[in-house]
């Protein structure tokens, strides 16, 4: 199936900022760049992009934003101000990339609208959106790098909401039976050193075994524990033997 | 408080990724960087990243990948292998910053590791890491440009799922009301029009009042369309009145 989601760079300078948008497209798997107005020299020498080739060769490249957009039945443009009045629906990130994650999944084609490095979208390019959205940035600086904000916004579309819901798998811990087998090495090697006062050694014992049991070993680690420490005894039981 | 993230860069050679790292940085409100081994030059090249001056110049420039995360209760190492034997547990970008937020916001400090440009964090770096977190690039272009790396990760640790949970809030729709005072109008200038046969007025106007009521109107918009309407119903009535 044609990828429906557009990226729409409108008037991007800088040759690198071009490259690095089709390098985060290819990275998320999104292939349809449209360049309105792209500085002519900048977008020649983008064309060097590495592994991004395909997406700059491919890209159209068109007059107007007007023209851009005429085959989306969603255009969205996006916009580092927070408080402007922009006459539109400002949304964050978050929902806004639920909305074109919907819009897309059921086929529609949609804009989404990148301005230019120095000045960001005019007033006439967000008049062909029906909203706008910006990416949580901090008020004082709240101006994204072209490539950088391309990428995010992608990375959010990309984003596995159940992922992220799934907590951690838990590594494969070690079964009880590990701990206890390290624990009994631990305490023979630990009488034999001397650490172990035999009038408190019951409580000593148990200090042990918790401090054992609260390591979070790995399931697959147990083995490699239980030779150091055998290793260990042998020497200290060599030392225990009187020499002849 | 001071920042609990220290986002590290292991031998970064790129003066632009530098320089696109701290001023994702500063977009994203964070402020402690550390350097592992950068190239000489390009660390000073970067200096000139506009805006994130101030964090490249409190950056800390460390030896080795031990020294910069000796303070760290927590150490995530960022690659772009799917499958490699990594010898670690390895999360999708999703759940990795959930873990993330949970510890920082406990206060714990962590630190975010990111290899260089050419071949990643090595073995040995990464022997450093509790974990290693991939962002959802497709495998066959795994490899996201250092700077816009930085740039998805920070996004992840500020997104807030509340705000991604909320639906649209949606925008302050006109009144029924409003509807009605434009379907009226719209209905005595269709009649003027010769639009509407008398024979299936009624049908037409169920099926005008429909089309109105699928508009979708913003609550701020009913008195611009009134007076659009007005006014070409008023040039309709002039053309209606025989000229004496």
């Amino acid at each position: 199936m044609a990828d429906p989601l557009r990226i729409v760079l409108v008037a991007p300078r800088n040759p690198l900022n071009i490259g690095a948008a089709a390098r985060a497209m290819s990275n998320f798997g999104f292939t349809q760049m449209r360049l309105v107005n792209p500085y002519e020299v900048a977008f020649k020498e983008a064309r060097s992009a590495v592994r991004s080739q395909y997406i700059l060769e491919q890209a159209e490249i068109c007059q107007t934003v007007g023209e851009a957009v005429a085959d989306c039945s969603l255009v969205a443009g996006t916009t580092a101000a927070a408080h402007r009045d922009l006459h539109l629906p400002l949304y964050r990130l978050e929902p806004a990339g639920e909305l074109l994650r919907e819009h897309l999944s059921a086929g529609g084609p949609a804009a989404l609208l990148f301005g230019s490095e120095k000045f960001g979208l005019s007033n006439e390019d967000m008049s062909h959106c029906q909203w706008l959205l910006r990416i949580p940035s901090r008020e004082e600086h709240g101006s994204i790098n072209l490539g950088q904000a391309v990428a995010i916004c992608l990375y959010e579309l990309r984003r596995d909401a159940q992922a992220a819901a799934q907590r951690f798998a838990p590594a494969a811990t070690a079964p009880s039976e590990d701990y206890e087998r390290i624990t009994s090495l631990l305490l023979d090697l630990l009488n034999r050193s001397g650490y172990m006062n035999p009038l408190t050694s019951q409580s000593s014992e148990l200090k042990v075994r918790r401090l054992v049991r609260r390591l979070g070993l790995s399931a697959g680690d147990t083995e490699a524990w239980l030779g150091m420490l055998r290793q260990i005894l042998w020497k200290v039981r060599e030392t225990d033997t009187p020499e002849c």
